[in-house]
């Protein structure tokens, strides 16, 4: 499973210069606005013009505001994944030179799937009988794959379960990496089915240059970030790789099965291994292939084999489950259904990467809300014009700004959302006060999951990774 | 695990004539030695005389008895391995076109092995107080690894552990499978040291066409046959990888250590790997690794990582040896020796590879004494030569004689193997009268072996297929 659900690529220097430079707009703009002292003004506005200036020689572009600058991506990639125009996504990058983010239309087209559509979403809480959720709504779950199917066979009183997953390359998430959890949370309410949560902490070990100890230590703590979304410890298995493959000779015979019936070349064409990979990564996608069967799980679905499985991820690891999908028939069992979100944009926009290692690049699940308040009024990439006039006049672009997209993620109130959009376009809703509404929306919510994570004791924790019967009988 | 001791790639026309032409270059013999009429001699001679055309025909030499045709290698196999002259050594094909067998001499050499010398020899005499067996004796287990410094070690009072094992193909074992399996016990006496024994059920479910359930039940099969060898099971453990990669979270943590360290470039030089082998086929030689290291077992040794590791087995399987050497630095472990055996020869020579589902291509550990007795008297490839008279004045040649090359592996008396030698090369000693010391030896040692069999129940099975601590503190 993916690290991060942020972008790739950043070329820092530019985007310093951008903020900067909004940062100091701002400046001039309060200044004004307080009736400063003439000099003070000119003073900032002297400052503005200097960063311009600098901005022009390290982009050769002219610095706009609400437009972040068009960097090269550099791919430090191993393969070749996804390449449409300048966005690319596999399991390991994700990138894209446009400050909206990634063309996820032409995504559902070059990786073939199928688009959420208003149908599909209707049919959803007509089944279910509930709003569907505003991920739903807000096509965050964009894409799926055989998600019609998974609908017939629940009508048919056919059960299925749920298989989503984590990376734990770092002890502490951020709130982007929520999102899959929060929807896969609300999929399991509604459709009251087992969920099995898998930690990959092979793959980390693998990938990064960590140790097994901390790899496995944070999965552990992950798992507990996991649990506070409120998880039923009933209905839900969470498991460490390191732990279950030596606890369940069926995961392990699941897993050499995919093995025997998935060839180097394929591998290499679908994940972009070459031969100096070591033999891990190589053989890696079968193990997070294995969870897709429910014979992966015989102590949760009683030896059967013909459970159907709907997969909720980020759509960079489809590559994983279009491997999964291919292998299936072959090895007698059904493929598994998926639902794709798109990406979580870091704070500085959504061409550049949220990286652990940078406490500002997002809203980290550990943050004060002293912390939540100055990293977004600091760092959290603005749409708004340069000064108050010109906001007032032009609007602002809520398509870039990373205040709105984030309150398009955890603002749930539908009709609030749309005003806050209309108002910031049109002007009427200045750029401090955007960011005031996500600062009000994040603290309360990260306090909240702080709070609930604080109950979760390492008995618990415990008890949702031991192998064993969950509460449904098959 | 290798799941033959024979040699690879037969030209089965020309070695089918070569036999036909032995027999009836016997029925010849016997004919005139019983003063048969004539005209039943003639047609005798008119039949082996054409038999003599086709066979110049076929492989466009002439025939000798005694020496079986030098056909060409055709190899099947994927890699590039050792191929020296025409000897070709890998995990997965033996073949040579020498009817001595394998030059082993320029195995060593080109392998970078030491060779087994009679200093090596009298050291492991001394040092246990035992006369070294006869397979250390007759230069059957002919090469080592690093044997000095577990002596080192042992002589120091530091214990070491010894690992073998073997590739479960079929349920039905040749004698030609229990040279490793004797050896090791006799290791195991003479040093008192703990023991594993791996079944590679999963090798053999990627490499065949054979389920998992085939393979696991073979498995379980041949460690009935390993147990009838004699092994304690309170110092061994036998363990499928199936069931212990399912049990043992130890042991899959190591293996993934190791997949982290060696490249899919690595693997492709040492084993011949293409980018059409399967993922699983890419990643098994870590699952052959792992248990070199102590770690593998934290039950058996207590979570030491430090012990040393001597592994016996077939100069085949030397390629996943050396590349456990190389990482084993890199992860911090100690490097296991190894001593390396020469091949079993397949009844009809040296040439021809054994095979499980060719019931004459050896003595299987189910035959019947009536069965030993057929196969040998009409399969086993005779170094004699045409008539007795020519026998008497020039002698055999043992050194490419079957039945004398079995007993040089199951005779334990060395005089009186040392005078059939003589005897047979003087021609003192005919070629039914070698084939009858054989018989005679294979006869009882297999019902023997057939008897400690059937004691073996499924719940002492169990017992020695169970992860536990052995009768050792660590």
């Amino acid at each position: 499973m993916t690290d991060h659900q942020g972008l790739g690529s950043p070329d820092h220097t530019a985007f310093d210069l951008h903020q900067k430079l909004t940062a100091q707009g701002e400046k001039v703009r309060t200044l004004k606005s307080e009736k400063a002292p003439k000099a003070e003004i000119d003073a900032a506005v002297q400052v503005l013009l200097k960063l311009k200036e600098d901005y022009k020689t390290v982009t050769g572009q002219d610095y706009k505001a609400g437009s972040p600058p068009t960097s090269t991506i550099v791919s430090n990639s191993n393969g070749p994944a996804v390449e449409d125009g300048d966005d690319q996504v596999d399991p390991w990058n994700v990138s894209t030179t446009s400050a909206k983010g990634v063309d996820y239309d032409k995504l559902i087209l070059r990786f073939g799937s199928s688009k959420i559509d208003q149908d599909l979403i209707d049919r959803i809480g007509r089944i279910t009988g509930q709003t569907p959720h505003h991920f739903l709504r807000r096509g965050i779950f964009f894409s799926h794959r055989d998600m019609h199917q998974v609908l017939d066979a629940y009508e048919k009183k056919k059960s299925f379960f749920l298989y989503t997953g984590r990376g734990p390359s770092s002890g502490s998430l951020h709130v982007g990496h929520l999102i899959p959890f929060i929807f896969t949370k609300w999929l399991q309410d509604v459709f009251d089915v087992p969920l099995v949560i898998q930690l990959t902490d092979d793959e980390k070990y693998l990938w990064k240059d960590l140790t097994q100890e901390e790899c496995y230590r944070f999965a552990v703590e992950n798992a507990k970030d996991v649990i506070a979304c409120g998880f039923d410890v009933n209905k839900t298995f969470i498991f460490s790789d390191f732990d279950y493959m030596g606890m369940s000779p069926a995961f392990y015979r699941n897993v050499v099965k995919i093995q025997k019936h998935v060839t180097f070349n394929q591998v290499k064409g679908i994940f972009g291994f070459t031969d100096s990979d070591c033999i891990g990564k190589v053989s890696f996608p079968a193990i997070q292939a294995a969870p897709s069967f429910s014979s992966s799980f015989p102590q949760i679905f009683n030896e059967r084999k013909d459970l159907h499985c709907l997969i909720p991820c980020a759509i960079d690891q489809d590559p994983y489950f279009r491997m999964t999908r291919d292998v299936a028939p072959r090895i007698n069992y059904p493929k598994p259904a998926l639902m794709h979100s798109t990406f979580f944009p870091a704070l500085q926009g959504a061409q550049t990467k949220m990286s652990a290692s940078d406490p500002n690049s997002s809203i980290f699940l550990t943050d004060t809300p002293k912390q939540i308040k100055n990293k977004i009024n600091k760092h959290a990439f603005s749409g708004g014009k340069d000064t108050i006039e010109e906001h007032r006049k032009y609007g602002g672009n809520p398509d870039v700004d990373v205040s709105f997209m984030y309150l398009t993620f955890f603002m749930e109130d539908d009709s609030r959302l749309e005003k806050i959009r209309q108002d910031y376009t049109s002007g009427a809703l200045l750029t401090g006060e955007l960011k005031k509404c996500l600062i009000e929306t994040l603290q309360p919510m990260i306090a909240a999951h702080q709070e609930r994570r604080k109950q979760v004791t390492d008995e618990l924790v415990k008890q949702f990774m031991t192998p064993r019967k969950l509460d449904f009988n098959f």
